[in-house]
């Protein structure tokens, strides 16, 4: 919780609560800018020659160098919590291995959850953390974490309480999910009991520890079906949990109905998307999240039809799905690259979709995701000359500078030149 | 030119002189291993007790961190000589918008002509200087530069001379490129004159001032004609400067046909090739370059058939394109990561293909592009745990460290944890 005047902005852009309530995507933009931040929070804004002259003498000033700034980033759907990596998967997948070659190999989900298994708790916060740190140098400042190579309850929860140790260490605001990914090996041929555990011992116990805030299924072929995806989200609601929901990822799972009639928060993926499951989810009210890194990974699936979804009324969120086995990535910015291109999103929807859109999946959109007084001083600056360049430039591009309840809690040394 | 001992390297990768004169894309692991660089070049290598025991007393010794270890990288296509940014020109792309309303909305190459022609030599040099220094902190330590956005005599003598003073300026080995690009709109109707001009008058004198080593023309429809290029590359020879074509990028355009009549050193782009092209280019001993980030950016384009390629005996580079209209990047791994998606490349084809294929298609895999004795000591450092997780991670991926002839020219103050 710090006081600071970030000054010598060459540009401010940040979506506004007001707008969004008008379900816009607009940006507002202010040049030459100045924001104060006090005890952590952002209480003032504008042009820099008016909010110098009325900030308190003798505050701490942060010259922003020129940068562009826009409210720290929001990665609203991460996998962080694993061990090792899936590198040789990955090339096997491209050279042409099918989902049971490369399992039989040592690669796959059933994989990561016994090395996680083998793990000691220590080991898993070890090896997760330089991931959030990456994050925080692609200017993310808010970031979900699902639990989910666990699969069984001891997995799962040694991921949850990393979670937990980890929000401790970081910077970052961190939200948490627990993501019922995939039936355990243990339980193969027990499936209906792996459901009832669920239902009746890992959701209650995961709300009586306040182990997550969320909860979220896998809802495809292959890991669990839309009947089995209901009764764990009506437990959720049912223990005080907000729901979300992987939908059709691979195909018209029905996902992304459930996602609509539970009144989830959010439907993650959307690769397969018709009208009508659209026009569901934006009666809903439920945030459409794409995950443009993870259709970029597989190299086989459509991009989400993110257009379809703004015209008919749905907010979008991107993330950048981070996870060892379809999007090994910390960097939002490609992600929003990648949905420039092929979702073809304008910057102002694109900043929307990174910050408050993202930001509302996590129902912390009174707090954060925009650069407003009252909310959160989480400030990302850019290297960059406008805002249209934040998506253009691509590749290896990190934030300058990024500041959480206004303190700077990253600062990329090598920042020296306009990208 | 200094002299070092890399040691505490975990594992180093390298493709091998004697493996390509097979035309193997083989890669020769050493872990645990240790780089003698004296003088500059590299005087031994191996396990790292051999070498350590084996090095003059007193050397000066660099800590490695348990990285991996490459050849510096090798970026044989790039356009880094323009002012100002086509961000606004990506997005109106995106948004649907056609090639000449982008160009009538104050896009496309005549714009960044106009730009350059406007600029200062000094504005030119300092807004194209930081994008060497993005592409070193990415691990490349040589790299080609073209010329290309001056189009008229003035424009490409102004660029080729920033390309010589960045040359005295960066620590990267700079190779430069008299890139025939577009008629100028000063010539829109004396499409004859320009052609005269560049075989009699600009071609001769590039050579005369070495202001390039290499000619590369654009061989396509809206550029130039099969004839056109044929009469330049011509001239090329005859000047004594060795020769690369801009082929089959937008369909079956002849250039690759062309590359191969004339034994040019190397064809670049190749998104539609028969296999009667890859036959021939086969045959001429042509490198077939290929740019996975332009296809990535364009959206609308195959990625070339490099399996194919490869299966018929060619040799394959891989480089950025980066350039402001189609391929805003300068990270060479973030290539390496859509080439092992989209060309289906094993992860020694990759490195193969920015290194020593890549150092072949400057003329200096004699001394660049492989770590062996008696080349340059040219090193990039990675902090990731295996060569298959160089194009596995990606999105924001910068080197560890990078050496240039045994000098420490980058190092990533912020590489503390493992990839």
């Amino acid at each position: 919780m710090a006081d600071v005047l970030i000054h010598n902005i060459s540009l401010l852009a940040t979506p506004q609560s007001a707008d969004k309530a008008r379900q816009s995507n607009s940006v507002l933009r202010i040049p030459r800018a100045a924001i104060l931040i006090q005890d952590g929070c952002i209480t003032d804004i504008g042009h820099e020659a008016e909010i110098t002259a009325r900030s308190p003498a003798g505050i701490p000033r942060y010259n922003a160098n020129g940068y562009l700034a826009t409210p720290g980033l929001v990665d609203c759907h991460t996998h962080p919590i694993f061990v090792g990596n899936r590198a040789a998967e990955f090339h096997q997948r491209n050279a042409g291995k099918t989902y049971l070659e490369i399992a039989a190999a040592g690669g796959g989900i059933q994989t990561s959850a016994r090395k996680l298994r083998d793990a000691s708790p220590e080991q898993l916060i070890q090896e997760s953390l330089p991931r959030f740190h990456r994050s925080l140098t692609c200017g993310v400042t808010a970031i979900e974490g699902k639990s989910g190579y666990g699969l069984d309850w001891e997995g799962e929860r040694k991921s949850l309480l990393a979670l937990r140790e980890i929000g401790r260490q970081i910077p970052q605001h961190l939200f948490r999910t627990f993501l019922i990914h995939a039936l355990p090996s243990s339980y193969s041929d027990r499936r209906a009991d792996f459901v009832g555990d669920v239902i009746e011992n890992m959701i209650p116990a995961v709300a009586h520890d306040k182990l997550s805030e969320s909860v979220d299924v896998f809802c495809e072929t292959g890991a669990f079906t839309v009947d089995e995806s209901r009764r764990f989200l009506t437990a959720a609601k049912n223990n005080g949990l907000s729901c979300m929901v992987h939908a059709n990822q691979f195909g018209h799972s029905g996902g992304a109905f459930l996602a609509a009639e539970v009144g989830a928060r959010s439907a993650h993926h959307l690769e397969y998307l018709s009208d009508e499951e659209i026009r569901a989810l934006a009666a809903a009210g439920t945030v459409g999240v794409v995950l443009p890194a993870s259709v970029f990974f597989l190299g086989n699936l459509p991009y989400p039809p993110a257009r379809r979804m703004l015209e008919l009324g749905m907010d979008v969120a991107i993330a950048t799905d981070m996870n060892p086995g379809s999007a090994m990535t910390e960097s939002l910015p490609f992600c929003m690259t990648a949905a420039a291109i092929y979702c073809k999103m304008t910057p102002e929807e694109l900043l929307n979709s990174v910050t408050l859109n993202a930001a509302k999946v996590l129902d912390a959109d009174s707090q954060i995701g925009s650069l407003e007084t009252g909310k959160c001083g989480d400030v990302a600056l850019w290297n960059v000359p406008d805002l249209e360049s934040l998506s253009y430039h691509f590749g290896e591009l990190r934030a300058a500078a990024v500041f959480i309840a206004g303190r700077v809690v990253w600062k990329d040394n090598d920042a020296t030149a306009r990208y």
